[in-house]
């Protein structure tokens, strides 16, 4: 099929290199390669054809992505692939925008038995389990319980006559809910998305466990029932925190694939009239699309860089855990919470937002951002609750302030809280990344300090801590936010420069894009600013403009970006944003396919004859 | 079933009469009987049982609606139910949340047919649709263009020897797309919601239309292919408005079910602990719960009134206009589309934080907000796209400012633009809910001069309105939002007054409402009002305080609220939101009920069997 002449249009402009921009977002030539090669393996292979998941029922669709990963495993090992970035790749592929019914199995099986099981243990399941001889599932949160584990209901009472445990399900509330990737259990029922995914329920009663199937590499249940902690119990803390530091990017990833859908199509799509009798422009060229989608745009950047930066700074760390050293693993936890919380967030609220750009079109399924926002919206709950999170990195925030007053060092991504920052140089309407991000340093550290100062007060009259954060929660929630924005922003500006360094054509458009990702967090938050005397209303008067400026820069080279991403059509899966634009023919064919076209009306045709007949 | 103890607890609390509060929203007391009646006479009838709607595909769901639709009909018309307010009570009591297939026949076929056919033409048509003789569609959107009416492609040629429209479809984008309540012409396949309904696609290949079809209530053709105006085109406008003049009280409607259910489950969910050993509180006792909630508990009403308010307002117009009056239909356009645009759009994300504050059960479809979500979203693209619609709000907003200097009155929503703002006194932490309106307004004004002197600038330097227009449309969106929230926020303290007069302890509740909707606003734009100076950081860190304070005198009465939205179980469908709180045990009940528990598990097992054997 020949090339949509507006988006041909949109690909001959552009001040840089494409595939160079790919090559940096993947980690290098030889990554992209690779990644083109195992989408191929999987594009190739009949196996992974079937029929469109959008078509399908609840049941159908279970069957079908079942069928599909397990496909997927199967040609994961023919290619012995091991690398997980790798195994990912033939996962989308084959999966599009599904999550696949043994994900968990995988994710909160394996890797639990992996790091808590002693080497006996590991032979015993760890072995079969990774061949998919067993298969597992995750059962931690209760009907009545999720993010307060200390709450669980279930007990598990130790027998000594026979060294087992006794697992029962005391209560209505206790009964095991979401159970993630159970295979025979039952089903809680349809969800918002997640159809592949069988999340069950489990009711124990009187089931007996041996003692030896406790996990016990770390700790342990001795014969006559001694319990026996951990060396450092700080393990076991730091192995659940791998899905964690993988979901900022998984975040980024999602709104990628949404900004591409809306940005391709908006190039495509011509509505309404500027200039009378010149023609319907191009939607992306008014003001307030791109005011929709270039901050988005932005932000599928930044959140690449950091979800990049995180799980870099988290490997880094177990690896220190592993030789012993565990002064990093708060730093790490509290990174990985906030931008957990924030970036799933944002990212959530970004995808919506695409799909509201492109119209009615963005409502029909045929867009796929349907599909995309209710599989992604599960993360801002599962694996620790946004508010839960951002209170956590509140609680280390405060504990900084305490750290900083007694001098003892900050971890280095807080060590900004220890500069001084004086009121800004008056802003003309090109500020710079650098002076962006200590304006968003500062403000975190404002408000830092004043959430700790509120704190306090209230610790002082209460004597109680828990009151005293409860009394001032939303404020500590605002807090967690302004500083993650700080590590965001962080993130982005560093690895900005160092593209400039090796790449100044790519570095310069990536630097238009951290400016827009500044301006627009500083404007969020410009009563902050004035009140906290570091902006001017004139500063904010020339921001306003710039970010305007940068959004008629960053018009021409908005197709470029998104195509930088390089999702292939049939990862996208999106009629709204195919690579070549032509949207319309392609709309028209998949809605005769739709099964609904196809189906015997008789009983349509019964209901309505009765209406006919009823004489109204 | 007993009632849940804590919500038990709950309804002993409060200050006022639930029940007088009800009679208040539904318009008096009699109106709440004929309602509750016209439930019950759905409740009681089997027709109306069936299937939950959760589980049924898309193609079994459409029949089930359907089904539910025809009954629904019948019912009215055994009632001899007129009144569209009684009618959709039926409605909503048998379709839940769901989107009936014919609704579409009776708002888009129906109605313009009754306000534009003339004698002979509504003998022909609108009696047998009205008895749905005829069902009928409409086709406007095409699969090119949507919001601009002028760039239709579909051609509709006059041919004077037979007397006939030949209709035709010249392109692929001219293809007629979400055509809404089509029977039986093509589907354009699964959307995010509305599976109830079968929009459709419509090719037009030298269809012959005999010119009398034409609907010539106010225009015509003449038999030799003249075109004969309407004696006042704005008789046509002025038809389209209705739906958008409900919209408002729609989104209202959607909003009151969402809070409702956050908050009864927030009521009967405990989690963590505030003061450890004194177990686990609810969790509306939360800071950051009642944040996420109480903000949009008093949006909901906000909403409603002003609803209420546009219904009164274009009825009145409507009115006027059939006695020949036109001068209020501007006013009553533009506040349609202001309010339609505002509301829809903080609707859908007011549901969504409902949705993520029942935590993960918010993501089961057992919840219902999930349902309720997809299809409430529709109402920000459908009938009027917001920035679309915004943009009209602002373009009258700029024409005021002109209207202004020239000394030509303005229309009552609008005056206060003509009022002069001094700064205000220094606010305490007790603002009353007329000094928010002010600030609200103050607000509003001085946007709308700022914009107005910014679009006149380019005006001057382009000499092309359009072109000046596009360049600031951001911040014209913003303008127009302002000044909706000035309008909101003046039919609710209005509506609070007068209630305050009637039942002073519903009022004093209402108020304290009124003040969380005018406080979050206003904390919302903090820079706006400092940059302008019309306030002082002081007086935003004592509402802030104010805030937090009002949270505490609403937590006790927020059951009370809700319950008094007074929406029947069957009606909401929600087991979060059941009025007994019996949460936990219906979920278990609801979950084993799921199909996908009682399917046959034999294709999973035959794929799951590939794995095991596959010997990785």
């Amino acid at each position: 099929m020949p090339m949509n002449p507006d988006l041909e249009k949109e690909r001959q402009g552009g001040t840089f290199d494409v595939e160079q921009l790919t090559h940096i977002l993947d980690g290098g030539r030889d990554k992209t390669l690779k990644r083109h090669f195992l989408e191929q393996e999987v594009l190739k292979d009949p196996v992974f054809r079937g029929p469109d998941t959008r078509f399908l029922s609840r049941e159908e669709l279970f069957g079908e992505l079942l069928r599909k990963h397990v496909a997927v495993i199967k040609k994961t090992q023919e290619l012995s692939i091991d690398d997980i970035n790798e195994a990912s790749t033939i996962y989308s592929a084959a999966m599009n925008n599904n999550v696949g019914p043994l994900t968990l199995h995988s994710v909160a099986f394996v890797a639990p038995l992996d790091l808590m099981a002693d080497d006996e243990q590991k032979k015993k399941w760890l072995i079969p389990a990774k061949k998919y001889e067993i298969i597992g599932c995750y059962a931690q949160t209760e009907l009545g319980h999720g993010s307060f584990i200390r709450g669980l209901e279930t007990r598990a009472d130790y027998d000594v006559n026979t060294q087992q445990f006794v697992l029962n399900t005391p209560t209505e509330t206790a009964i095991k809910w979401w159970v993630g990737g159970c295979v025979a259990v039952g089903d809680i029922g349809p969800k918002f998305g997640f159809g592949g995914v069988d999340n069950g329920y489990l009711c124990l009663n009187n089931v007996r466990i041996p003692r030896d199937n406790l996990l016990a590499k770390t700790g342990k249940v001795l014969e006559d029932g001694t319990y026996v902690k951990p060396e450092n119990p700080k393990v076991v803390y730091g192995s659940m925190l791998g899905i964690r530091a993988a979901l900022p990017k998984v975040g980024a990833y999602n709104l990628s694939k949404a900004v591409t859908i809306a940005i391709r199509y908006s190039c495509v799509r011509h509505q309404s009239e500027i200039k009378p009798g010149c023609g319907e422009p191009q939607v992306l060229d008014y003001q307030t699309q791109q005011h929709k989608l270039f901050p988005l745009l932005a932000t599928a950047y930044a959140f690449h860089t950091v979800g990049v930066w995180m799980l870099d700074f988290h490997s880094t760390v177990m690896n220190e855990i592993n030789e012993g050293h565990y002064h990093r693993l708060a730093e790490d936890h509290v990174l990985a919470a906030g931008l957990k919380a924030v970036i799933n967030w944002k990212t959530h609220e970004g995808i919506e937002i695409c799909r509201f750009s492109c119209g009615g079109h963005g409502y029909s399924l045929a867009s796929s951002l349907p599909v995309i926002y209710v599989n992604h919206v599960a993360n801002s709950t599962a694996e620790g609750e946004t508010v839960i999170l951002l209170l956590q990195t509140a609680v280390y925030l405060m504990k900084c302030v305490i750290d900083l007053e007694q001098g003892t060092p900050l971890d280095p991504s807080v060590a900004y809280l220890d500069q001084s920052f004086s009121k800004s140089e008056q802003w003309c309407s090109d500020v710079d990344m650098h002076s962006l991000l200590k304006a968003i340093q500062f403000r975190s550290k404002k408000f830092t300090e004043y959430v700790s100062s509120f704190v306090k007060k209230e610790l002082m009259a209460t004597g109680n801590q828990q009151l005293a954060f409860n009394k001032h929660k939303v404020i500590l929630v605002e807090c967690a936010k302004a500083h993650t924005e700080a590590v965001i922003m962080n993130a982005f500006v560093t690895k900005v420069d160092e593209i400039l360094q090796s790449n100044p054509s790519v570095g310069k458009v990536l630097s238009l894009l951290c400016q827009i990702y500044g301006v627009t967090e500083i404007l969020a938050h410009s009563g902050d600013y004035i009140q906290y005397e570091y902006l001017r209303k004139i500063d904010l008067d020339n921001i306003q403009d710039q970010l305007f400026k940068l959004y008629t820069y960053i018009r021409p080279e908005a197709v470029l970006l998104v195509d930088a991403f390089d999702f292939h059509d049939e990862v996208l899966k999106s009629i709204l944003g195919r690579y070549d634009g032509q949207v319309y023919e392609n709309m028209f064919k998949w809605a005769k396919a739709s099964p609904f076209n196809k189906q015997d009306q008789g009983t349509f045709r019964k209901y309505i004859q009765q209406l006919k007949q009823a004489k109204l």
